[in-house]
């Protein structure tokens, strides 16, 4: 863009373009040798970036002239401008290219098992107690669903990803900058990318703040939440094989103890959790982070930049495996199901609109203590109508 | 509805509407007496609406029949449906009429000290250390920017609160209902709120997770980030009298130390901070609880339910006075301003487009060992051409 | 003090004396009407103190002199040292006279079930799959042991809150104070409370942080986070009556549902989880708070007062409940435990040390595949040696 | 141990030795190629050592006889006893090794710099407001103390991380196990380290939690919200060049710019701020698993080992590149700090006494608004008496 103003003659900005093309492809890689845990701000990584570039720039223009990493490189940037929009751009690539496509495979998943455990009638559970029957589907559906309104939710949060300061430069007054630059680069940035990036609303809201990636990563931790309880139940209704609930078997991995033989955990589930809980503290250190913001900009990007971007990676990388490695295996237990429904007491339910909550509850409470199923004691009791016998079966009430 | 239905008598069924009336009027208010850390889910708070209600519309009948706080007020309801639903229904309410409003207010209060501070010119800062001239008034730009950026979001989780599982009852399966209920009674309660409450996507996602809360309180928290920075900025900008930055007077709310006369302090902002920190912890709990649904439901829910409104209530009453008591009166102090952007170094950015990076440094350097303005080194090294005199006025640059 | 030390008239101190012994007893207190949520540094509660003493001293001297409310009733104090000494020595004897017993109450509560239950032989769950047996009495004494070691913690942690700051005044430099005053107030205190109050290892640090409140909401998270894991861990084994592990039998304190009649959930326990779900909380509220913190002391004193001690409170009150409602009254159901063991294949790890880990591996996978008990394959395969039964016996390894 | 006790020839025994040296020299790190986010409870991990060892062992005996990874190397040992106990011995001796020694020597470090600048007289501020001299050297006796704390809180907490499980296998039933095992192994590698390691106080609470690491985890970021409020406080203090404080100067460590020349940032600060913020993050992700843990054992142990390692890991060298790159090279600029005070009104304070907090108020106020120092005000007024200059001077009240 600077060629194309006039300020940078076509050798030196081609030298430039070319050197800085070697480095997305990772030519350089190993020249980038700042940490994380560097000055504010990025200063550090964004000056290893432009000396990486203006001294390969020099060797391509066969030293003719020294490129300068901040006159020429940095020309009509600064770090904080230049930064927080590559953070966001990174952050919209990893999304669009691993996360979404991860959740979107997560969720057909668990709607086809949502779709085939349909028939499977089994006792529901509140409070991890005995509830009325319904159908593994159902649970199935509800998990799908969970995965699809986080989805959602971060499709909408690309619009903040979207915005990009470029142009801003220190402080967002665009100093040293001719005013055709920003609508320029922009131009080139959504040819080169098929994305709509665009200018901020405002652009000292968004050099002062870092508010993508916070509330990116308030999304993450909501699909962390969410994922935790679906794993969860899915580890409860796969607990056994002898002394848990059984309900459903997991594919099997890889052997689970090293000093029990035949044991088979359900490893995919663990993983997934430990990164949801990871996940669920790197939003914490972002928006710690967020809220050390100072005046004119938040000098803990780098820390964010990494941690936000670093979430991404280990969320879709989790869930992907989820998805392939357990979720789609996943197989229903029907007689076990079968016989939790048949044994539970919260048949009992269907009574009350027949006998009142007062005599159902008291019938409920006789099957308990007496240790009989709830059609035996309705017989001994002579209670048990077809009337009756149809409000406590369970395929009426799903 | 349980009147149109048939399966209420109308004496009965209007008995208890009228109770329930006075219940929303207030009128039995000291005997709503369950705490809020209470048996899971909410049963205890939806029996003690039950047994309130059942007891009323008794009386209300003459005693002529005995209204049963289950059999009759919660029918066609369960805990279950009707607790989430209830919560989603005051959040949507509290943050129509009390939320929303208090963030309008305070954007265009911000925004209204945007265009005013407009002429006034400063040294921005980063890294709190000088940077280049800015306007007082984009600083406050950025601020209301903020807070529109949370506001929108906020309007968008909307969607999410008007979800309700009614209908749904003990687990989603609509045991004991008839079919048309749950269509019924959305519409008679979209007639009496003039809000698009409607049926979850799913209703077993709606049950399994308390979804709208735990998204809604990350926006609060979110805004809660955001608000911190602000106010924080705003007391650094206000930090003096005498020993401190002193670019703005905040209007004085009350005498400021019990041992140091004349002192006056940012109490307002302090306050808002405080509420911030109260909601980012709420959010925290609110989370954790949302990780610990177990299969059909999570039975966390009334302390997700007071949290999550307590949350929007002390958020709104501390935007409201905010805006009220503290924005809305501050005031610029030109001279200083002034006064700090004069002196500041920064200013030889305009030089370095003139003279090149390094050459700027050391210009800057120098300035700042001999402890000079930049302008006075500059004359004094013969460099100050109209040219450089024209890149390093602050007007030039903003 | 400062009638000793000749500052104020006898007359007048006796009065100050009289009122705020009023004060303590409660007869004022309506006239404490500042929210949490006021002005930082809590100089709006000082002063509310100082006013209402003032006043009622007034009274009390019968109003021949004007007794002012930081000339006198203030005298030698600062808000800055006040209030958080004030919040130190409260928090103390929260924990001392509320917390500790309930947690040492508790501890025992949980030490005697172990005992009760040592006897009870049952099969281990790790991941929630079947492990070796084990004794019911060890799970317990596991939890009575997690309970001890944070009462220990916590009680090392009031070394911390004995440290005040009284005499520091306005930034711990003490202006306007006699040298004698800062020893003879907390010989005072240490008569009066009977608890080893000191000044502070350096009042600087005491006045720069609130370290005390924030090192103790970290004890109560750390008290939250191994009860979580407690109260759950008896909520899944007391899942049932039918459809769940019913390993447990919890005292019933109210009917579960609405809905389905005879349900009995295990609210204590939901109740204590959803408490330290906010106590998490709160800890994350005083710790955002803590960061807060600038120069001579940390203004969101107030927020951190009020939340560190409703933490105490709420958390002494269910663990209170906790054990006499629910830990108590708990009881094994012994056949349960027994079916379950007996059903387990993890008994074929005696097995490894016999026949080496593979072939008792694929003994346990045979026995899983053919629904078989292990004992049965065992005999089947004509491997049920003495030596053998013996290895897989449940009552050989525990 | 297992050669002493007889249960594996010597020949082997001294073969899993010397393959087990070898990996702790570092010779076969390539081949640990599990990832942090595995199965749950490390069984991943232990395996991956167990195959290594084996193949290692086999290899030198001259695959004479094939050494089995679970028969052999993990004899007498589970997953579940030797991996947290693994994770204990690694977290004390990089505490003892790497932070305690950080700490002591920047708590030293502080401790010079306090000494060196106590004679410096600057202004108190409270609220960032003026508020009553003090010492320079007094605000870093208070860092200094702050340091001094956690260093001692974590020096106590040694005590839970010298507790190794060892011995319990499975599930702290001891399995498979000779009675002498435990005692024997403790006492080895007691004499191989060093270190008090012993028992748990009650093996099957070692193994249902993580508590070492949870209560580890605390303290760190007890240390890390200390740290974030004094690096917070040193970049105010330091704030400038010319806008901003400038009361201290920073060593000067890289340029801090990429567009605005001589800027010079407190990047020591700000990277050890982004260490604490991540720190928090992952005490946030330890405590998030440690609720998550379900009966016998935690699962999450795998992410909770990686994140307390890795924090003490980068806390430490965060800390000691503050202490030599920064706290070590930090000047007083006397006169700045000079200047402040002079100008500060909260030199009314000490009229107080005199003349009466309401007076001293008025004067104080009168000042502000004439914009007058308070002695100027004073002698204009005739109040300027001998006993009044004294009770202003600054020197008269630190």
């Amino acid at each position: 863009m600077n060629i194309e103003l006039g300020k940078l003659s076509p050798e030196m900005g081609n030298a430039i373009i070319e050197a800085a093309e070697e480095v997305m492809e990772g030519l350089w890689d190993s020249h980038f040798v700042v940490d994380v845990y560097q000055a504010g701000a990025g200063t550090s990584q964004n000056m290893n970036t432009n000396e990486v570039i203006a001294n390969r720039a020099t060797e391509i223009m066969g030293a003719s002239e020294k490129v300068h990493p901040n006159d020429h490189v940095n020309m009509s940037q600064s770090t904080n401008d230049t930064f927080p929009s590559s953070v966001n751009m990174a952050g919209a690539d990893m999304i669009i290219a691993k996360l979404l496509p991860a959740l979107e495979k997560l969720e057909q998943s668990l709607q086809k098992k949502a779709e085939q455990f349909m028939p499977v009638l089994k006792s529901g559970r509140t409070h991890l107690h005995d509830a009325v029957p319904m159908r593994l589907g159902q649970e199935f559906s509800g998990y799908a669903e969970s995965v699809r309104a986080v989805r959602r939710q971060l499709q909408n949060n690309l619009e903040l990803l979207y915005q990009l300061g470029l142009g801003g430069n220190a402080i967002g007054t665009s100093i040293n900058l001719e005013a055709e630059y920003t609508a320029k680069i922009l131009k080139e940035i959504r040819k080169r990318t098929n994305l709509p990036f665009c200018q901020p609303v405002n652009i000292f809201a968004f050099m002062q703040n870092m508010s993508a990636p916070i509330r990116c990563m308030m999304t993450l931790k909501e699909l962390a939440v969410h994922v935790i309880k679906m794993t969860s139940d899915l580890r409860l209704l796969s607990s056994g094989p002898r002394t848990g609930l059984a309900e459903i078997t997991l594919p099997s991995v890889q052997p689970g103890s090293t000093i029990m033989p035949g044991k088979v955990n359900p490893a995919i589930l663990e993983m997934t959790h430990m990164v949801c809980c990871q996940v669920i503290g790197y939003e914490t250190a972002v928006s710690t982070a967020g809220t050390a913001g100072q005046l004119e900009i938040n000098v803990m990007m780098p820390m964010i930049a990494y941690t936000f971007l670093h979430s991404i990676e280990i969320m879709s990388n989790a869930l992907q495996t989820l998805e392939a490695k357990c979720i789609n295996g996943i197989q229903a237990n029907e007689e076990q199901c079968q016989k939790w429904m048949e044994e539970s007491l919260a048949l009992v339910t269907g009574l009350s609109s027949k006998l009142g909550y007062d005599m159902a509850s008291e019938i409920g409470m006789q099957a308990d203590e007496q240790n009989k199923k709830l059609k035996d004691l309705l017989q001994e009791k002579e209670l048990l109508t077809d009337d009756v016998r149809h409000a406590i079966d369970p395929k009426g009430v799903v």
